[in-house]
């Protein structure tokens, strides 16, 4: 058992539901799916990171950040599935939870609302990520759990490129940017606190 | 003056046609534009090695390679970036040169040629991309030549997984792979070197 996990105290502040005990232990009995929503979810946050970069290819300081953090969530993508082979967990398709299309569909379509939104659905996937890695790794075998461990300052610190680039970038006040994250908040908490049908890394409870 | 780059032996008996010397003329006085195409292409080819990872998501040995690929693409998307600052070339918006759109246009939709011509076209993409790197690398200032010349060796790499994994991912006759390959090495050759409107990394002939 990896041991002293915690939440960082600025996610668990930032997040308005913690996760559920009941996806905590439905996570425990379906570590194979788990891993294998969890391999998908670095490619998707890989993608995303990408599409800032098309999107806002002038912007240097954003460009360039979220290309190192493709990377970086490419390289958790290759370690996900190393341990899948360690641990003969087969590849499988696996349709995408609601949470990250859900979060998607809120966000609005007109500039600088946009980059506004997605910077800070950004920042909540993230930290719900560093979230849920803290809570689960005691949960699980050693080496599993120690990986979960190494993710979090990964996440940890996405989270804040994500929250500093809403901050700098998007030419809005402070007040205008914290009612639109509180917002979001909610959205994402009801996601993660509220019944869900399916199981999948960010799924809600379990039906 | 980087002096002393060749091109690989291996690449160069891959192409079809070499370089004209007219494109490497035009480049030389182009560089702000060719830098700035440069580092488009190092997205598009760490999006191309992701378009595999997501098709072909159970093939764990091609995953795992074309996630390595990606992620060497962004970092040389995000060192082309840096030379672009130094040297003080704003980021603008720049059309796709016809190179690799021609060459996708051409890969069969059926598979196992799908798989087969996307990876004889992405191994072809590279094997250009080194060559001209090689050839222009001795004609730039210092810096930017010793950079393009440390690209080689990631672009040989590259050339060789490419041409590894055609033959080993799909399950056809070295023949018929040969044979596909000679096939969109003329068109690839008849790209570079014929006459083209417009100035790109992987244009032809200017015109």
């Amino acid at each position: 058992m990896a041991i002293g996990t915690q939440v960082p105290e600025a996610i668990a502040r930032f997040l308005h539901e913690p996760t559920p005990e009941e996806w905590l232990a439905e996570a425990c009995g379906r570590v194979p799916e788990m891993l294998l929503d969890h391999a998908n979810c670095e490619l998707k946050a890989a993608s995303t990171a990408m599409g800032f970069l098309y999107r806002y290819a002038d912007r240097t300081m954003l460009a360039q950040r979220m290309s190192k953090l493709a990377r970086e969530e490419l390289r958790h993508f290759e370690q996900v599935r190393s341990i899948m082979e360690e641990m003969a967990i087969p590849f499988e398709r696996l349709s995408a939870s609601r949470y990250a299309g859900s979060l998607r569909d809120a966000a609005r379509t007109q500039e600088p609302y946009k980059l506004l939104d997605m910077l800070l659905i950004g920042a909540l996937i993230e930290a719900r990520s560093c979230e849920r890695f803290a809570l689960i790794a005691p949960r699980l075998p050693e080496k599993l759990g120690s990986f979960y461990n190494g993710l979090l300052a990964s996440e940890a610190r996405h989270f804040e490129h994500y929250i500093g680039f809403a901050q700098s970038e998007c030419a809005l006040s402070a007040a205008e940017i914290e009612a639109r994250l509180a917002e979001l908040k909610d959205i994402e908490a009801k996601l993660v606190s509220g019944p869900d049908p399916e199981f999948r890394f960010h799924s809600g409870k379990p039906m």
